[in-house]
């Protein structure tokens, strides 16, 4: 027997409520799967309460997954961004992120959480490809966006692992400087490199 | 009240107990910390009991964390690579460990365990930096190559984490060919390059 989880009273009632229906929804269907629309109907609301709560999709998601700033703070501070930079300003926005005490804690359950469960792991993969890297990516308009965002996301997955998860010397207490000189290249290359697979396509 | 392991009966209840000291040793003490003599003194064993059943430390320790493949083979493997083809002989390497049917198994149970707790996610770092990626840096003569052996970790770590554990299109299906070629200039420059790292020094 399931449990209809239905309007419940007031405010925080019907906010929890968005919430646990964007969970099973972000879960069954991913991030790309999953519509403000679907999400609504299980609540039980009207969907423009869930945008009254909770912004777009992506900040719904954000809200999902705990991440401790608002993904359009992100991918805005990157909008701008020139091509020969990137590299570095990805890795500036992502220490931005990382590296502040209030949003560390948080990151790191985030990271936790992700790595403890197979379901947690697919989420915070779609939060970090779809939500964060692909937008910024599609803005330099090169090709193969996805593949340059999942090379970005490979680095920087690993690199989190070993600069907060299992901290790592010297990759721990490297300062922001050095993370950027490490790897800023590398992220440049995966962003706006000329990847010369032999057999890529997208 | 702890319970004395022992020396048991037989050959696998010995083979055990020296597994059992390696595992809490290596727990406690992290790989470079534990000693083939603390560990056969644990067990209640004479150290050469320890290498006749086991080898070397590195091998020891790979039987521990399951490792599929002896160290000593994928370390050989890279014992002659010349500096210009390093990057893409570790990523050669990495993948014949990894896409091999038999061993991919036994990898992604690792990773899993690796990311589930702090402490097998603490040995699995030992084994990959210290036992696989070190003793090949220190083979190309460079300088800083605790931190190079770290750099190239934390790629081939965020790669095992989208190619095998959540798998994701396009990283997972790509050619060995294509992870070369995507990778291997990373690689190659976190073996070899001019790190310039304005902080650094090692």
């Amino acid at each position: 027997m399931t449990r209809r989880t239905g309007r419940r009273p007031g405010a925080s009632g019907t906010r929890e409520a968005i919430l646990d229906a964007a969970r099973r929804r972000f879960a069954d269907a991913g991030y790309r799967g999953a519509t403000i629309r679907a999400i609504a109907a299980d609540a039980e609301v009207d969907p423009a309460l869930v945008h009254h709560y909770f912004g777009t999709k992506q900040e719904l998601f954000a809200a999902v997954v705990e991440f401790p700033v608002s993904p359009s703070v992100v991918v805005e501070r990157l909008e701008h961004v020139s091509r020969d930079e990137a590299g570095a300003q990805v890795m500036r926005t992502y220490l931005s992120v990382w590296d502040l005490p209030q949003y560390q804690d948080r990151m790191r359950i985030l990271l936790h959480g992700a790595m403890a469960d197979e379901r947690s792991a697919q989420a915070m993969r779609e939060f970090v490809v779809d939500v964060l890297l692909e937008p910024v990516v599609r803005q330099l308009g090169l090709s193969d966006p996805r593949l340059r965002a999942l090379l970005v996301a490979t680095q920087v997955i690993g690199l989190s692992f070993l600069r907060y998860l299992v901290p790592t010397e010297p990759i721990a207490s490297m300062s922001s400087d050095d993370v950027v000189a490490a790897y800023g290249p590398t992220i440049q290359r995966y962003l706006t490199g000329d990847l010369d697979l032999p057999g890529a396509g997208s």
